[in-house]
């Protein structure tokens, strides 16, 4: 049978998916326990999820590994699942009552699984911990998602050059045979950060279950907290911690597999990884000035709460130790602008990111030398491969098209009654799977306030920021549907 | 003698733009001594700007028909004019006290020569008609200068791709010899759409002065007019004639060179022009169907309200029969949105321009069909002609920096103290040339209430979106002062 897209194999997909999210739901029954806490939430949501996950294996006949997956099955494997995982991942929120509307329950969970961390929640300490457990659980489920599908899948299907940014060509040519061995040291990565992080948080006095919420926050770039103030409570030693986990969430995850089999030159010779600390020292630099000179913070103080913020936004976490609307203008302004940057490719990080930033500056250094030396040949390299025109052009109309989406999107949200500094960086904070944003949408609000349509827009620019925008786009394409 | 920049040359065509400077002071002179106005504005400003060029004219000694004009001299030439013209240019509102503030003057000035149409004046009836006069002559004399720069210079010189959107191939390699006839012709054409629409206005009832000041403003897309209210008061007969010479003027003038060339085909089959119509009627339509359904006006005043606001925008005039901000909130949107639109390139339209969005949206279909089929060539052609990677990837990284500036400008107006809307807007209008923009500097209001730094950074934005980014930014990079 010639179909178009063979869903036997979008729901094989989708339903391992959802094998990983009842055993996600199952750990938190088991919070709800520790803690005697109403059991039902977890139980019914358990229940859909394993139901709709075995409907789905069973309702179909291939096998994943005999069929050749196709580009479109692929896309729409990878859309689907996020939006129907975040469609039961707000199960428990609603069956709780801790979240009683739908559409603040799905804005939630999709800031969750997008790793975003924007809250509608005003008030997080009075929720059950299970509640708050599953909550930081979407981040940690989202964020191994996402490491899979920018180091595995799409290097594969080659969306916005990342068939450069992570793995090397010779890797993504026999991508198949070696995707387990390769997806299997990710996983081990991802869970050695994560239990390090609760080791030493742990080590710093943090109890037991905020260390567990606050790692599975900081290694999926997440930003959902069990606590009203975030990180701002906690010792200096915390809050460093984290900054440095954050630091290291946002980094490409080649570079810890590079660093896992013993090749330390590749590893500190990623071009990216140099540009990315070299900004956010740079620009952490100047923010701890802004703050020594112009307010009466100590220099350890105006250090530590400059870098954590910066580094905060840049790996697009959303932590906060500080209310940066509470510093001179201009350094929240900078704080703003820095929500454009975004983390390394190939980390859990959101927004445009480093690389493709890296590229846009060469580019323009190339066309500025060109207009001098018209016949001077420039190519473009990143970690000493050359682009080729095609990627080189698909990455600039990334960039294009995501400030596109992000004028649309502040259009859209001022149109919903906003101001134009909250609607603004809404978008702009959601786009990238940040959490916080400026004006009525900072470190010390929340998403509650917003209108009903607000939300929704915000939810959806979550989803499509969060899978590199073609992904999503693809799907709304007549081509894509035509055979 | 190797120098890097051959300032012979530089100073020689700045003293020829002064001269024609000095005859355009003349003429307001002229139009001092009919209404019996003070002369002395203009005596002092035209003794100033001539001795001035006969001072660059006869220190230097080579004849520029002689000297190769090298790129690094042409890019000069080209950011020194602008500038140098627009200082001599805000002399007679300062000398007049008209404009008593030195700032608000350049911007003026500025304003003026960039064809944007921006104000910072409150009052504009009561000032003298020679000083009116002069505002509308800036936009004139700046018109025709963008006309030779963007149809003859930067192909020349193949900034962001402006070879390939205005004279074939052909022409600009032997461009030397027949830069003279293709000048007289554009120029020809320039007077020849200046006397039509002068005609056609006094035939209906608007007197001489208001007419040739109208006119200026129209074919040069600047939008200063001599009246408080711009074109709300006078008649539906003048507001069409007007709409549609600020179109004819929003046109790439090498289409109407092929008509005077009697090639009507290569004319009507431009793609650009083509797309342009296309943009203005669908989202004119929109807009038309939302004032009739939404508010109590009637077919015709609907339709003829929207597409001026709309063809005002878009050919970056600026112009206005309507404070669109009256509207209902999604057809301001709309107009904010056309802000980024701008005309056909090769015409004094500013802002992206509709073949770099035409050329964006091929990249766009293209990437996407390349995520399917990634083995699939497809060229990216415009009007028939193939772009090369280079010349495509310049003008993808073009809309990225547009896009970034708008960012950087936005956040620097934030930081002057203006709200969001305001901000963003004041800094889209001025890139693009437009004029009005939304919340406090809408059609119905002006720019006098911006702080000095927040008018100072427009009126270099001005500056910058009128010679295409690169053409101003290449003078601040070392490359360019290296030999």
């Amino acid at each position: 049978m010639n179909q178009i897209v063979n869903f036997n194999i979008v729901f094989k997909v989708i339903s391992r998916n959802l094998f990983i999210l009842t055993g996600a739901l199952l750990s938190c029954l088991g919070v709800a326990v520790i803690f005697t806490e109403p059991l039902m939430p977890f139980i019914w949501t358990s229940a859909i999820s394993l139901s709709l996950g075995l409907f789905m294996h069973f309702s179909t006949h291939s096998q994943i590994e005999d069929a050749a997956v196709t580009k479109k099955e692929a896309y729409l494997t990878v859309s689907l699942s996020w939006a129907l995982i975040s469609l039961v991942g707000s199960l428990p929120y609603l069956f709780s009552q801790a979240i009683p509307s739908f559409v603040n329950a799905l804005f939630e969970s999709v800031s969750g699984f997008t790793t975003t961390g924007a809250s509608i929640l005003t008030e997080i300490e009075s929720l059950p911990k299970s509640i708050l457990f599953w909550r930081s659980m979407t981040h940690w489920v989202g964020g191994i998602g996402i490491i899979v599908l920018v180091v595995i899948v799409m290097p594969t299907l080659q969306i916005g050059g990342y068939n450069l940014f992570t793995l090397e060509s010779s890797l993504q040519d026999k991508i198949r045979p070696r995707i387990r061995s390769v997806g299997h040291r990710l996983l081990l990565i991802y869970l050695v950060l994560t239990l390090s992080e609760i080791i030493l948080l742990l080590l710093g006095d943090m109890n037991l279950f905020d260390s567990v919420c606050h790692a599975f926050g900081t290694v999926a770039t997440g930003g959902f907290s069990p606590r009203n103030t975030s990180i701002a409570e906690y010792s200096p030693y915390i809050q460093y911690v984290i900054m440095v986990f954050m630091l290291l969430a946002g980094t490409n995850f080649i570079v810890f597999y590079y660093l896992y089999k013993l090749d330390f030159k590749k590893a500190l010779n990623n071009e990216e990884l140099r540009f990315y600390l070299k900004i956010i020292l740079f620009v952490g630099l100047i923010i701890t000035a802004g703050l020594f000179f112009q307010t009466d913070r100590s220099l350890e103080q105006s250090f530590r709460e400059s870098f954590f913020q910066l580094i905060s936004i840049v790996t697009c976490t959303g932590f906060a130790t500080a209310d940066y609307l509470q510093w001179p203008t201009f350094l929240w302004i900078i704080i703003f602008l820095s929500m454009f940057l975004g983390g390394c490719t190939g980390s859990t990080a959101g927004g445009i990111k480093m690389a493709r930033h890296l590229l846009l500056l060469k580019n323009f250094k190339k066309i500025l030398t060109n207009l001098l030396h018209p016949n001077a040949i420039i190519p473009i390299r990143l970690n000493k491969n050359t682009l080729n025109d095609s990627t080189n052009n698909s990455i600039m109309t990334f960039i294009t098209v995501y400030g596109i989406i992000f004028i649309l999107g502040t259009i859209l949200m001022v149109a919903s009654g906003l101001d134009g500094e909250t609607a603004s960086s809404s978008v702009a904070t959601c786009m990238a799977g940040i959490g916080p944003g400026i004006g009525t949408v900072g470190p010390a609000s929340n998403f509650a306030h917003l209108s009903l349509p607000g939300k929704s827009i915000l939810t959806f620019l979550m989803i499509i920021g969060r899978l590199e925008i073609y992904t999503v786009i693809m799907l709304f394409t007549p081509e894509f549907w035509r055979n």
